[in-house]
Order: structure tokens, then C-alpha cells, then sequence
């Protein structure tokens, strides 16, 4: 089952062109991602402000625009992981107005011992929340 | 009865402090005052992009921090009309996390024709929308 | 002698009426604050990030716009103390666009202990490094 | 000759790591190319807002991130074209802080008959504005 976070384009995040400038679909993503945490059973305060059992830093982001969003659209974006190694992972947005898909993302993490930048191995807890969200080759 | 909207600060709205940059309280309150006029019956995407029977200018603000606010916060604004004139009126936000004063602004607006920067007198209908909650004497 | 920081406001910071979103004044404001301090010999990164001789608190904004800033503006913002209190000083802010006055700024800055929040009596070198701003009546 | 343009990350651009968040990078490059588009003579104000003669859309963005940049750094991004096709080209942008390489983007752009969405050639003076940026192998 895939996570769906939504998210409202204010007015201040739409630009001359009447669409969501660029930049935000990075800080959308980000806020997607914390709720995503969130639902894994991690609570964000305690993870990304007083350092909890993992903590991340972004390394990597892709993003490609489908279609337009813009003020008052309901933004759905779903998040799941592409891609779990041994010290990163890739996680997926993809955010549609109306079943319209409009962008999609991939962001790479690694995983850092909390309040560092020392990479580590993700921790086993962390690998455990994002693995059954991880899209697999239909078995036989 | 007061209109509330509710926000929780995003990580990339927080500064170095560890609570949130003051400008982001004017995106805040812009936000709760999009969906305050939403509630009244007037749709946002209809009055402010398309161009409906009414549209405002932002002409003063003046904002008070009373504590702090951070990530993960709950924070809910509250909103009232606080003065309504011929051609201008003023919204009170006043914000609290869990019961506590966190910040307090009043915002003037200006009526404007449509889509100019021509003022003009408040319609009737939105007039009428923001009477009931502009506080009163208690009468005797 | 008035300081003045110029600024030129971002494709990603002019709204859908073609002028600059209110909420980045305020953040336009922090920078030639920032600006002005290290105009006064105060390094920004040592007292702001790294603990300095001082540290401030926002507590209170009041911002009136007299005229539209949009994009490739060059807005020209002059800085200077308008009240030095004990605990407290406040900064006011003259926005202008080619000589056409466009928006104005007070902020009430509270002198805190650096790192902490809490409040102390405004040190020495900065009520000297603000003095020499304040507008005085003329002399006779 | 590569194109560079200055950014000095604000206060509220930097988050709790102590670092730029990582959507601005998106909006240092946005006026990263206003300013490289000005240098190759299209006036910004003309172009992206009262229609030019050419407009564009960005379709696909990748930031890589190699190290921090905070507040008050001085962070130089090197401007210049990657590919050029029939109707979208990439920019590339490197920033570096004091040498020190902190973030890579590339940043597909198409062109768009201006005020619309139709997609068209990338017009005749444009792509001889980006030709001498681009990168080619070197000739014996």
C-alpha cells in the first residue's frame, strides 16, 4: 500500500506563469517525506530536531514537471521506496491533481548517525519501515 | 463564532533558532486568511485567480511574537474581521501551539475592482460575510 | 549617514499579480539587517550563527506598502535605528524602486543573551554602533 | 568564457542542519539563469514577463549535493549550456563556495511560444546566445 501525503498550493508559491514555481516541489516532497516518517511510526520531532534512531541528509534529487499545479489544486503525493542500500535509499513522489499526474521525483538519502554527518548503515528499524513499500517484480 | 485554520510549520520554514522565520507568518496567515474567505463561501480560485466579485490589496501589517513555534507544531490560527471601513478592512490572526500565544498579526486590506488596482467600496456580499465576526461590546 | 542594502526581487518571489508576495518583505528586511550589522563591524556569521557579542529576537513588525516592487526591480532598502530602548531597539526599513517609495518597515529587535532567550540590557558596542542612525530633531 | 553568478544563502534560507535547505538551490538557479540570460542580452523583465521573443518551461531538474553551504557563504554558480536540441536545452550550474564544490544541477528547459504552453524550435538568437557556452571535446 502506497503512503499519500496532500498538499494545497498557497498563493504565495504560484508564480507570474500561474503555476507552482519549481523550488516548492522540493519542499512539498520533503514535507511528504516527513509524514511518510510519520506513518513508519517515527516521530519527526524527535527524529529530525532532538535526534532520534536515524537521521538523513538529502544527496540527490530528480525531478521531472508532467503538467501544470497551481493555487487551491489538491496536490496527492504518494511516496514509496525505490531503492534501499546498504548506507542510502531512493524514495519516489509522485504528485497528481485530479488522477492529472503533474510531477514526480526521486530523492536519494543516506543515512548519517543523527546529528553528524558521518554516514552509517541505515539502521535496521528504519530499513524495516521502508521495505514493504518497495515496488517488486511480480512473482511467478 | 471564530474561523480557525490550522498550520504545522515545515522543516524548511524553520531557521537556525529552531523555531520559525518571521516572514513565513505572513505566508501563514495569508494561507488562513484564503480559507477563512473559503468558509464565508467565496472560492479562493474563483476570487483570486480567475477574478471574482471581489479582490483585495494587502496595504499594512503589523505582527507581535509572543513565543515561539516550531517544527512539528500544531499551530492554529484564528480569524476575525477586527474593523471594516468604506473601502478597507482589517483581519486579526491570532495563533497559538496547544492553548499558548505563539504570534498575533492584523492585516488591512484593500477593496479593489477585480483584476486593477482601483479601490473601491467593500461589496455588500463580502460586507456581509465578514459582519458576524467582527467582535463587539458586550451588550448589557 | 543611512545605509542602504539593494535587493533584487526573484521570478520565484513575485506573485500572480506581478509584485513581490508581502511575506518576502520581511525576509528582504532581515537581510539588509544583516547587511547593516556587518556594515557596523558586526561579522553576521560570528554573531548570528557562531555566538557573538550579541543576539536579537524579533518580537514585533508593523510593514505598510505604498506602491508595487515586482520582477528585476531594483529595490533600494535604507536601514537605521528609529528607537534605542534599554532591552530593545527598533529598525526602520525605506523600500523605494527608482525613487518611488514602495514599502516601509519597523522591527522591534529585543537584545538577548546570545544563544539563549534570554532578555538583557543592550550591550555597549551595539547602542554605539546604532546611535550614530537615529534621527534627531534638528538643532537650532 | 563560463558565465558566474553570487549568492550570499539569507538567514531564512538556511535550516536546523545549519545548512541551505535544499529547495533554494532550486531558486539560486532560477535567478542564476535570469542573470545568465541578461548577460547574453535578453532583458529578464521583457522576456519573462511583458513576452519576448522567446519563452521557456522547465521540464526536468538534478541537484547533486557534494558539501554545505550555510549563511553568509559566498556561493559562486558557474552557468552554461549542456545540450542543445531542436526545441529544449539543458543548463548546467555548479556552485562552489571558496573553491569548494557544494552543488551541481542541470535543468532541462524547453521552449515554448511566449505566453503559452506550445513548444516550438528554440528561436535563432537564443540558440547562438547559448552555442559558445557549451562544453565541446577538446580539438587536436
Amino acid at each position: 500500500m502506497t503512503f499519500t501525503h496532500t498538499v494545497r498550493p498557497r498563493y504565495a508559491e504560484v508564480d507570474m506563469q500561474g503555476v507552482v514555481f519549481n523550488a516548492h516541489w522540493l519542499t512539498y516532497f520533503d514535507e511528504a517525506c516527513t509524514r511518510y516518517f510519520a506513518s513508519l511510526g517515527f516521530d519527526p520531532k524527535v527524529t529530525f530536531f532532538e535526534g532520534g534512531t536515524f537521521d538523513v541528509m538529502v544527496v540527490k534529487a530528480t525531478l521531472e514537471w508532467k503538467g501544470p499545479a497551481g493555487f487551491e489544486d489538491e496536490v496527492a503525493i504518494s511516496v514509496r521506496a525505490d531503492r534501499i542500500g546498504d548506507k542510502s535509499f531512493d524514495i519516489r513522489f509522485s504528485a497528481s491533481v485530479e488522477g492529472r499526474h503533474v510531477c514526480e521525483g526521486v530523492i536519494t538519502y543516506v543515512s548519517v548517525k543523527p546529528g553528524t554527518k558521518e554516514t552509517r548503515s541505515i539502521p535496521a528499524v528504519l530499513r524495516s519501515g521502508l521495505e514493504p513499500s518497495l515496488e517488486r517484480e511480480p512473482s511467478l
